[in-house]
């Protein structure tokens, strides 16, 4: 246990998510098939203080964000969230749309790479934490659409009008999130939104291989690697420069960078700690 | 009329350029076919003070620029701009080079989204304002041409610098804006230049319809979405995410997510109302 | 020669990189074939102080990056640097990687072109030597690999999470720097990291032939071309646009301006001073 634990005891039940935590790689299913895993105010509330909890823990290295049934998830569901907001007041709806926010901004800054899993519907909020991921691992039956002006809302929503630039351009950005429509796999894919194309029905289990690969490897580097890349697209180039300097001076300290040299030298594969 | 109407009465006439409003849609044409509608003083002059006026009033949802003749703009005339700046003094030069940036700022700010309508060239400037605009709908005889070191200068001009990493990364845009290469059709939808791939002759037709589309629909949703694409350029993700809770809240108040959410369901289209 | 030339003397002799000058165009050839011009501690100190010398003289306009031999640079060498750093102090492990911060950032600032000659493998620090530079010549053996965490370090490394993003968007960089597994031609071309595919073996002399084309051109439009593509990405819009101007403004007053525009009436090709 790291020595950073403060006195909140882990949650021992998530109610409104499925979180399973196996040897490092955590999974987190949107589990109500029923609703296309439509999210809820308590299922954007679980995902902010979940990965808040796995951030501060020591026991995650990868996580792979999957939706159970027909697809990966629908976005806000229109009669719990939508018909609700409408009557909050203007405090309550900055709190909503904040939590929204948190849980993208706790993906991207997450000490660990996350990978989402995907096929099907990725729309609207789900469509946003797919692209928050640091790999969309997909299937053909995949489709994003970044559905929010088809309610009468900014396409800018949850960091997408940040995010999606910095992952396909400003144009093909500009034309999702003004138009909302459905963006498939071949599209997606050749526009620089797909990391992993794999065959039907086996996005989960590529994305659990991943998570594994990833969790079995230098971790610590895995999860710095994320770190700057997160951090540097808000950085001018002598400032990044410089934090890569500061982190490689660390890392060439750990543990990792050590047994690969020995590895090496063995003429053998190295075992990685993730230190 | 907008209660934030000044004294200045609208400009009955403008002289250097095409300019028709009907019903939420100005269409801006560049004509002056027989020079491929090249920019003169005036036309950049009237592009800057026309946007900035549309700006000000609520008329104009969505506006389509486009070019008479042959080719939508071959950028700024040779004679009539390069010959004159050779006997300007230093604050002349910048004067005129500030006002080109301006129209340029203009397009990217105003508070409705520009469709670049676009067929044979769009060169210097021309390419300028093409990849300011959101979407470039663009039939296959389009070229385009960043041509600014071929005639001694810099390839940023205008913002291009800017802009173009944006859209199709800094490597493509390095090469573009050094070499002035032209960029034909299928390359540039490759690259991501390209919004909207029309028949040949058909792009100033798609680009009416998507402005209709835009105009009808809920076009504060949409002009927000522009106005966070084009913001959250300039800024690191916490503040992106900032941004898009307020921008939410503010439109979770507004007539047309209310719209969407009765039309919902009573099983109906919304009627927008743009606000 | 120029009037801010200090009292250092050129560096007679270049002893760990190959570099000619020839009217204009300097070719550095990583020259060490036998260990597929692995980079040593030495190296990485030329080519910074290379670069900076050459910045400061005005004799160069272009510049080519090549690797002798079966590739291009396979990157840091495991044997003289991943053994050397694991005795060094902190303080050495922060100077050493400071330093090649610092040649990726000279290839940047730089104030004239740099274009990579490639073949064969550009790993580790030679895949973002080639990043770095203005233009990736490439013939069908290149590829490139971002080794970074398979010796346990951040793929963060010399600048490469802040330039990858922006050169093939933030999806396919996460998946390059994270994984490093090697990226062949036909996929570097297809996301954006090639600049021109030659045919197999010709891609130093391409890479000649632009360098050549780009020294007996406009010079200073093209220095001012990439110094504004390098300042601008780390700008926002309204600066940008207003360097832009500041920038036009400066090469009107410029010789190859006025080149330009008296060749242009002539109709005759104008004959480029670079100033």
């Amino acid at each position: 246990m790291s020595p950073f634990t403060g006195s909140a005891a882990p949650t021992p039940d998530w109610r409104h998510l499925r979180v399973d935590l196996t040897d490092g790689v955590a999974t987190v299913t949107l589990a109500r098939p029923d609703k296309l895993n439509a999210l809820t105010f308590e299922a954007y509330a679980d995902l902010r203080d979940l990965l808040a909890e796995l951030s501060r823990s020591r026991s995650v290295r990868a996580l792979v964000l999957a939706g159970e049934g027909r697809g990966f998830c629908s976005g806000g569901d229109v009669e719990e969230i939508i018909g609700a907001t409408l009557s909050m007041d203007t405090a309550q709806l900055l709190d909503f749309n904040r939590m929204t926010g948190q849980v993208v901004r706790a993906v991207r800054e997450c000490p660990f790479p996350v990978i989402a899993a995907l096929h099907g519907v990725a729309a609207g909020a789900g469509a946003v934490l797919a692209l928050a991921a640091d790999f969309r691992v997909a299937d053909p039956t995949a489709r994003f659409a970044f559905l929010f002006t088809r309610v009468g809302l900014s396409g800018g929503d949850m960091g997408a009008a940040y995010l999606l630039p910095r992952v396909v351009g400003l144009g093909h950005a500009t034309r999702l999130l003004m138009l909302g429509e459905p963006v498939r796999a071949p599209e997606a894919e050749r526009i620089g939104l797909i990391s992993e194309l794999t065959d039907e029905g086996r996005a989960e289990e590529a994305a659990r291989s991943l998570a594994r690969r990833l969790a079995d490897g230098p971790a610590l580097a895995y999860a710095q690697t994320k770190a700057l890349l997160t951090a540097e697209l808000d950085m001018p180039l002598a400032a990044a420069v410089e934090l890569d300097a500061a982190t490689q001076a660390l890392l060439m300290n750990g543990e990792d960078y050590a047994e690969f040299h020995t590895a090496f030298t063995q003429k053998r594969p190295p075992k990685w700690r993730g230190r």
